[in-house]
C-alpha cells in the first residue's frame, strides 16, 4: 500500500479522492465544484474521446460546436426540459467589467447589463434545435447526425472529482431523423456504442437498460442508458441515450416536407458521455496500491525502469533498452524510458504503480548478465524474469491478457454481487448488508418507486433490456410484474 | 461564379460572409455574437487540431483542462493583465433560475447571487498559474509544458465569423522554466510551430516578428507574431506567442526551489492560435467561385460523380468507381463517390467546387467505353481525361501539386503587395491606392507609431524577424532607425 494513503476498506469514500489527486488525475479548482484535469488524467481522457470520436464517425456522424450561452427564455420552451435544467445554473447578467472608482481592482459595470440573461449550457437541445429549425426544410435535409465535444454546467451544491463537478467535459450527440422509427433505432445504437466501449476499453461491465418515467431525461419520451456497479457497491450510470419524439421539433417549430410534400415534425434524439467516465474507470479497476488502468486507455502502456548505480552501468542498461523500446513503439505500445537521475528506482516504481501502468520493466546490470528483465503486471502485481529475447512478445501478449483479466474481475465482481430477491425483506437486507444490484420485481407505479427510495435509498437503475423476462409480483406491493427490474444505490 | 454569390470585386466582406455560410463553414447564432461551426467548417478546424495537437506533442508538452470561470478578482492580480482583459467579458452573477411568480417561464432567483462574480474565461493566464502554484516546489518540477484546447469569450462589439466572435475556441499553451532563456526559447519555439503550421499545412505564407510594446500581449515582456496577408490588402494576426517574464509568477506568487536550493520567481510563456485561423485559410485561397482548400486541410479531398441517366449505367459506373476510391483511400486521401439520386450531377458539381474540394473526378458511359476519367482540380479550375489506369497515381500527385501551387499563388500574391517605401507620402499613396504590407522604417517611439495609426489607419504588424536589417531614417519623424518594420491595415 502506498504510504499515507487510505484503503478502500477504511474509508472508500477517501480512497477515491486521496486516490485522483495523487495519481495526476485531477484536483479541485479555486472555483467552486470546477475541477482542473491534470496531463495525466487528460491524457486518459484523450484517449476516450478519440475512440469514441472514432466510433461516433464510423456510425455515421460529424462533430459541429454549438454556442456555450443559451438565452433564458429557450429553456422554458420545452415544458418539462424546463423543470429539469432550469434550476441550478449559471446565469450571466452582464457583459463588462470597470475599475471600481475606490481604486481597488475592478467591478461589474452596472450599465452593461444585458436584455436577456444567458445561460451558460447545461445541455445544448434547445440552442441547437433552435438551430437545426433553420437546416431542416425538406426531408433531403435528414437525417441530421451531428455531435459536439463541449464543456457543460450545472451547477451543482455536493461536488466529488469526475463524479460531479459543476463544470464537466462531455460529448452530445443530437440527431434528427425523418421517422420515429429512424430515431428510436438511433438511440439504440447509440446505447450499444457506449456499451462497447464500456466494456472493450473501459473493461467496465454495464447493464444496458431504459430508465423508469421519473428517472428520464428532462423532455425525452424514452431514456437508455448503461450502469455500471463500482467497488463499494453503489451504481454509477455511464451514458445515456435518449428518444425525444417530436417535443424539441414542436418547442422549436421544426417541421420537414416529406417525399410526398406533406408537412411534418421531426424526430430527434440525444446521448451522452462525460468526464464522469473517468469516475467509472477510476472506480472499477482501481486497489490499495493505487490506480489500475486497462492497457487501452493508458497513456503509458510500458515504463522501463534502468537499475543503476554507476554512470556506465545505466549506459550499458540503455543501450539494451533501447532496442525494446523501439520494438514495442512498432507494434503500437507506448513505452516510458525513464532515465532520470532526479529519482531513485524505488520511487519511480512506486510512481508507476501509482499510477495504474500496466505493466513495468527494471534492467540493472544483473540482468544485463543474465539476459533478463524483470517483468511486472500492475492488475495482478505479480512479477516475473523474462528473457531478453521474448520480453518485447511477452509484453504484446500482456497487453490483451491485462485488457482481458480486468474485464473478467470486473465482470466476476459484478456477478457476486447482485442479487435476485423475492420479498421486500430480502431486498432490504441485501441492501443494508451487501449492497450491490438488486434485481427485483416492480408494480411499474412511480408512487412505489418513490416509497421504495424513500425507505431503503435504493433507485431504480434500469429495467434491464437483456436477459430473460419472466413475470412476476412486486416486492413491494404484491401487484403482478412483467420483468425483474435492477435497483441500486447510486453516485 | 455561383449563382447570387458577390464576387470579391463587387465587395469583399460581403464575399467573406456569404462565402462562410453557403460554404456551410458556419453561421451566426440566435447569441449575439457566438456562432454556430457547421459540421463541413468543423471537420476543417479539426483537421487544424489534430496537426497543431500533434506538433505540440512532438514538441513535448502535453494537454489539460482548467476551469471556465476565473474569479473577478483574479483578473486584477497582474496590473497590465486586468487593463487589457477586463474589460469585455460575460460575467456570472447569480447560480440559480426560478419559476416567474407571474406564470411565465423562468427569472433569475434574487437569493442566488454568488459573492464574487466569476468572469468567462478570455484566455487563462490567472486560473492557471494559481494553479501552478501548487504545482511547482522545486526545480524537478519544471518545466511544465501544457496546452488547453477549449473555448474563450471576449465581448466583441463587433462580431465577423471566425474572424472575430464572442466565443470562440482556441488552443492556449501555458509554459512554466526555471530560466529566462529557457522561457524565451520556448516563446520561439511556438513561434516556428505556429509559422511551419501556416505554411506547410494551411499553404498560408507569414511573416515571423516581433509586436511593438503597445500591441503586445497584456502582461507580456515580447509578443511573438505570425502575419499573413488577405487577398483584399489587409493583414491578419494568425498566432501569437508570448514571453511573460516572470510577471504571473509575480502575481501568483509561484517560486520554486533550484538545484542549489534557492528561492526564484518562475518564468512563463504563453501561446496560442483559435478559429481565426479559418477565416485565413479562407480569404487565402478562396475566389470567386467559393471555397478554395488546400489538399492537407480539405475534410473531403476528392469527390467522385456519377454521370447516368438509368439505374444500369449506374450500376456501371459505379462498379469502376469503387476499385478507383478503394485505391485512393489506401493511398490516405478521403474520398466521397456521392451517388445520391436526389441530386443531379450539375448540382453536385457546383457543391463541390463551392466547397472547395481540391480534385473531382467526374465518370459516365462514355468515360467507361473510352477507359477515361474527367479530373477537375478546384485551384486552377481546369479539366482533363485521364486513363482510367493512371487516375490513382494521377491523383495522388495533384494533392501534392495542389498543395504546393496555393502556396506559391499565395506568396507571389503576397509578394505583389508588400511594398518598401522610403518616405511618408509614398507610404500614404501606397496604404491608399494599392494596400497591403508597407515596409518601412520606424523611430521606435509609441508616438510615432500612434500617429501613422491615426493618419493611415494603418499599424504596425511586426518587426520581422528574418530578413536583412538595414538602418535608416524613419519615414515619418526621420529619426534613425535600425530596421524596416512591418505596416498594414489589419482584421
Amino acid at each position: 500500500m502506498a504510504k499515507g494513503f487510505t484503503s478502500r476498506e477504511q474509508d472508500y469514500s477517501k480512497w477515491y479522492n486521496e486516490l485522483v489527486v495523487k495519481a495526476d488525475l485531477a484536483e479541485n479548482s479555486d472555483v467552486r465544484g470546477c475541477m482542473v484535469i491534470k496531463p495525466y488524467g487528460y491524457a486518459i481522457w484523450e484517449k476516450m474521446q478519440a475512440e469514441l470520436d472514432r466510433m461516433f464517425k464510423a456510425t455515421g456522424h460529424s462533430n459541429a460546436y454549438f454556442p456555450l450561452f443559451i438565452p433564458k427564455s429557450y429553456l422554458s420552451k420545452e415544458a418539462s426540459h424546463v423543470e429539469g435544467f432550469a434550476k441550478e445554473c449559471a446565469v450571466v447578467t452582464h457583459y463588462r467589467l470597470m475599475n471600481n472608482p475606490n481604486g481597488d481592482g475592478v467591478i461589474v459595470d452596472p450599465d452593461a447589463k444585458l436584455e436577456e440573461e444567458l445561460i451558460v449550457r447545461p445541455t445544448s437541445e434547445t440552442i441547437i434545435w433552435s438551430t437545426y429549425k433553420k437546416w431542416i426544410q425538406s426531408y433531403r435535409d435528414l437525417p441530421i447526425l451531428v455531435n459536439q465535444w463541449a464543456n457543460v454546467v450545472r451547477w451543482e451544491m455536493r461536488t466529488r472529482l469526475f463524479l460531479r463537478t459543476a463544470e464537466f467535459l462531455w460529448q452530445e450527440g443530437h440527431t434528427a431523423h425523418a421517422t420515429e422509427k429512424e430515431a428510436v433505432e438511433e438511440a439504440e445504437q447509440m446505447l450499444r456504442v457506449y456499451a462497447e466501449f464500456a466494456e472493450k476499453h473501459m473493461a467496465m461491465p454495464v447493464i444496458q437498460g431504459v430508465k423508469t418515467a421519473s428517472e428520464r431525461f428532462a423532455g425525452a419520451l424514452e431514456t437508455y442508458c448503461i450502469e455500471a456497479l463500482m467497488q463499494d457497491g453503489k451504481a454509477l450510470q455511464a451514458g445515456t441515450s435518449h428518444f425525444l419524439g417530436q417535443n424539441f421539433a414542436k418547442a422549436f417549430d421544426v417541421k420537414y416536407a416529406s417525399k410526398e410534400g406533406k408537412e411534418e415534425f421531426v424526430w430527434a434524439t440525444s446521448w451522452g458521455v462525460s468526464t464522469r467516465l473517468m469516475g467509472g474507470l477510476i472506480m472499477t479497476h482501481s486497489d490499495d496500491h493505487g490506480l489500475v488502468l486497462p492497457p487501452k486507455l493508458a497513456p503509458i502502456q510500458v515504463a522501463i525502469i534502468p537499475i543503476y548505480r554507476q554512470d556506465d552501468q545505466l549506459e550499458a542498461v540503455t543501450e539494451k533498452v533501447l532496442p525494446i523500446k523501439k520494438a514495442l513503439e512498432e507494434k503500437g505500445i507506448s513505452v516510458k524510458y525513464d532515465d532520470r537521475d532526479t529519482y531513485k528506482p524505488g520511487w519511480k516504481f512506486n510512481e508507476y504503480e501509482f499510477k495504474g501502468v500496466p505493466v513495468r520493466l527494471a534492467m540493472g546490470p544483473r540482468d544485463i548478465e543474465n539476459g533478463t528483465v524483470e517483468v511486472a503486471r500492475r492488475d495482478t502485481l505479480e512479477k516475473e524474469l523474462v528473457s531478453l529475447d521474448n520480453v518485447v512478445e511477452h509484453v504484446e501478449k500482456l497487453m490483451i491478457e491485462i485488457q482481458e483479466n480486468l474485464y473478467k474481475k470486473a465482470v466476476d465482481f459484478r456477478t457476486e454481487n447482485t442479487t435476485e430477491v423475492s420479498t421486500y425483506d430480502e431486498f432490504k437486507e441485501v441492501l443494508k448488508t451487501k449492497s450491490g444490484f438488486v434485481l427485483a420485481h416492480w408494480d411499474g407505479t412511480p408512487e412505489t418507486e418513490e416509497r421504495i427510495k424513500k425507505e431503503t435509498k435504493a433507485t431504480i437503475r434500469c429495467i434491464p433490456l437483456e436477459g430473460e423476462k419472466v413475470a412476476g409480483k412486486c416486492v413491494f406491493s404484491g401487484k403482478p410484474s412483467t420483468q425483474k427490474v435492477l435497483f441500486a444505490k447510486a453516485y
